[in-house]
């Protein structure tokens, strides 16, 4: 059985567990506290991190190393362009998410409220959460100028880069730091991956501590 | 012309040099002050970072999506393998290092000792220094175990993953920060990628207020 080791809000598990299930690979969950760095999970990843999946004999880690094999070995549907361009400029975006975005806005939200928390590593640092709260606004303004200019954010087609957007998006829309009302294309962008049936599983996650709020799981936002 | 924006002693652009290199491809080098955020170098990357490439009619961002991008116009030679397992290992290795070396070594020494002076951001923080010459250590011990069992980092071929690893080292090397009586395997394997011709451009490279250690281009050292 594939089983994936992660974190119910890492953006990180989140994009591959989109990119699994929008490929209807069959897996089981397995929640990791990573952070208490247990020897058998340093065995599966010397990084320490999530995700580390099982899939079928191998084993892997690195987010974005296991969606490009996911899509070398899976390629229907297909997550990534078949032009040399428009491949890059999915990866290019998927850098942008899972590096920029994750640095001014996912690590200052979501890391200092609720990671914290359950880490046990302190109070939120009020000022980083104010950067995030900032930052966030420039990146919806990012994408909306991106989706003004396509239908999906690196072109006419729905890539891996709309699922390591969606994946940070959804994680701060559980703790309601994601303002909806910002950008109506990017509200319509969001609507329509959220409705995807490879978004289920990531609904109905619920976090010991952080009760879900009612928009989260709405289609209807 | 190709053109590469970029700062001399970030291993994310040594990286693209060096694999422009290998790959023979001529790119005349820009040195870009990336952090006064010029508004001509943003409207060429919104992200604000090195490298950029103008690669012909293409303007280029992210370095792990540049070489990509390069290995899919150029192929040859080679610097990803033709299996799916190879290229996963790869690219496994090139977020290790452009990830995990980047944020607890490279950050920890290089931009503390060199980019604080550079961008005049205050004096090196000695807490994160200590940090630094402690995990650089630890990975070097991983490195270690991989060239144990593999000719190259990710394999029995060089790859992308020897020059990610040799981009960050090679910077380090720069401020006398390595360590090569660590492990002979690990001094092997430098060896052999600096000897290159695609390594001479890195050798020869000057930071003013860092005078160039004398066994920094010494392929003997």
């Amino acid at each position: 059985m594939n089983r994936l080791f992660h974190v119910p809000l890492s953006p990180f598990c989140r994009k591959v567990r989109l990119v699994l299930a929008e490929k209807r690979i069959e897996v089981e969950l397995v929640e990791e506290r990573y952070w208490e760095q247990d020897p058998d999970f340093l065995r599966r990843n010397p990084a320490g991190k999530v995700p580390v999946l099982r899939l079928g004999d191998r084993l892997l880690a690195d987010s974005a190393a296991i969606c490009e094999l996911i899509e070398e070995l899976y390629p229907s549907p297909p997550l990534m362009p078949r032009d040399v361009d428009g491949r890059y400029e999915v990866r290019r975006l998927v850098a942008w998410f899972d590096d920029k975005f994750h640095a001014e806005v996912t690590s200052n939200l979501l890391y200092e409220r609720v990671n914290r928390k359950v880490q046990k590593t302190g109070y939120p640092d009020s000022k980083n959460v104010k950067a995030g709260a900032k930052a966030i606004k420039w990146h919806l303004d990012y994408m909306t100028w991106l989706l003004d200019r396509r239908r999906w954010l690196a072109g006419d087609e729905m890539s891996l880069a709309d699922f390591a957007a969606a994946a940070h998006l959804s994680s701060l829309d559980y703790i309601s730091d994601v303002d909806w009302n910002r950008s109506a294309v990017v509200k319509d962008w969001y609507a329509k991956i959220k409705s995807r049936p490879a978004f289920r599983s990531l609904l109905v996650d619920q976090i010991p501590g952080f009760p879900q709020p009612s928009h989260y799981a709405d289609l209807d936002f």
